[in-house]
């Protein structure tokens, strides 16, 4: 088996301290403004000399056009460790899902199906409609599931984060989440759970995040994602399940 | 307010027992055939004088064209008590919900709003997808929960049914399903509680039930299930809430 260490070594993980970027985390902390972009430029996680790019294919589960989920998943894009590329895969395209379709899936909804056939990882963006997951996200994780046997989640990585106006920030579709994706056979990153209540001005419209503890907490969680993507995968490929679950 | 009694009178809740449709109810019983359509037209809860008919909507939350919940809402159908007029609310010609539309609903959705104002009630009979509602349901839910202060479900009696092949029964995405329900202020009856396991020949298609104990249960939850429409229809008028939910 190839070697990919999953854990940046020490003093790889931040830029140093005295760089003008750098913040403090944990809540409570000074607020100080985020440079534009300095996670993408000065964050390096390659190690032990082996450059190992993941693919993460991320839904977000709004549709809105203006959708604070899809705010969201910017800054999550800009913040992400420079060996995750982020892949949105679209599912506002897809009809409602019927076993009818099994026999011959509509092209929709074989390019989802495709789409997470590409990525190593997938992540969750979502708002939580009525205490549940979005209709519209659960009928594309409908379709991804099926046919039997062919269930897209089958070893797949996966994260899930949620944006909401309101304090407990989307937990209960995210626990619905977790149900949904447990049976899907899809490994979970259980820490750190990610529930942002989305506060005015909190990010811009673009995704750049206004205040540091939060633009370090989500850096974090993306850097704790991409390592567990990298351990993932090395259970996986160790013990052949990646191939026979392909 | 004017007052309809919400249980019937004791001998009239069953045909006499010498009639040969009886049967007895509770799991291990000896199995009888049903004879066909008895209960529509031996049962009569029609009591105090006063005739009281409730119209029951009926969500199917599989699309399949040979669904057995859709098998299961026939025999729900023909088993109701005859001041149950069941009338089935279609989900299947919906679009994805998009908060985009909160200004401007499309046709089939104000048409899926129009239907549940129009009954007195509402009953889910569903599958369960990957641990959790199916999407097309969940977008069916979505759609009429919102714009935002026109919830078609708010104050609405509710009960909720599934069939599946496994023993659990459909049980996790009631869970979910009460959840949902929970926080779109619908009433839920909690008990009894109906998880049937479709087991081959329990239900000819056309939802004739050929065990009498299920033929029975089945009677049972439909006859609950009126019961408690008229116990919080009862409760409502009395406070006024119906006038103000409306």
């Amino acid at each position: 088996m190839s070697f990919v260490s999953c854990l940046p070594e020490p003093g790889q993980r931040r830029p140093p301290a005295h760089h003008p970027g750098v913040f403090l985390a944990g809540e409570g902390r000074g607020r100080r403004a985020v440079e534009p972009g300095y996670n993408r430029r000065f964050r390096d996680t390659t190690v032990g000399g082996f450059m190992k790019t993941y693919r993460v294919g991320y839904l977000i589960g709004s549709l809105s056009s203006t959708s604070i989920n899809r705010v969201l998943s910017k800054a999550l894009v800009m913040l992400a460790p420079s060996d995750l590329e982020m892949i949105e895969i679209p599912i506002s395209d897809l009809g409602l899902y019927s076993p009818d379709y099994d026999a011959d899936y509509p092209p929709e909804a074989r390019a989802l199906k495709q789409r997470l056939a590409s990525v190593d990882a997938v992540l969750f963006i979502t708002p939580e409609y009525n205490r549940g997951l979005p209709g519209a996200l659960k009928n594309a994780i409908d379709w991804a599931s099926r046919p039997w046997g062919q269930n897209s989640f089958a070893r797949k990585p996966a994260a899930m984060i949620g944006a909401s106006p309101g304090k407990i920030g989307t937990a209960v579709a995210q626990q619905n989440l977790k149900s949904v994706l447990s049976f899907c056979n899809a490994p979970q990153m259980s820490a750190p759970e990610a529930y942002i209540q989305f506060t005015p001005g909190l990010f811009t419209d673009t995704g750049e995040v206004t205040d540091p503890t939060t633009a370090q907490f989500l850096t974090d969680y993306m850097d704790s994602f991409r390592a567990f993507i990298c351990r993932v995968t090395a259970v996986l490929k160790d013990s052949g399940e990646i191939e026979a679950a392909a």
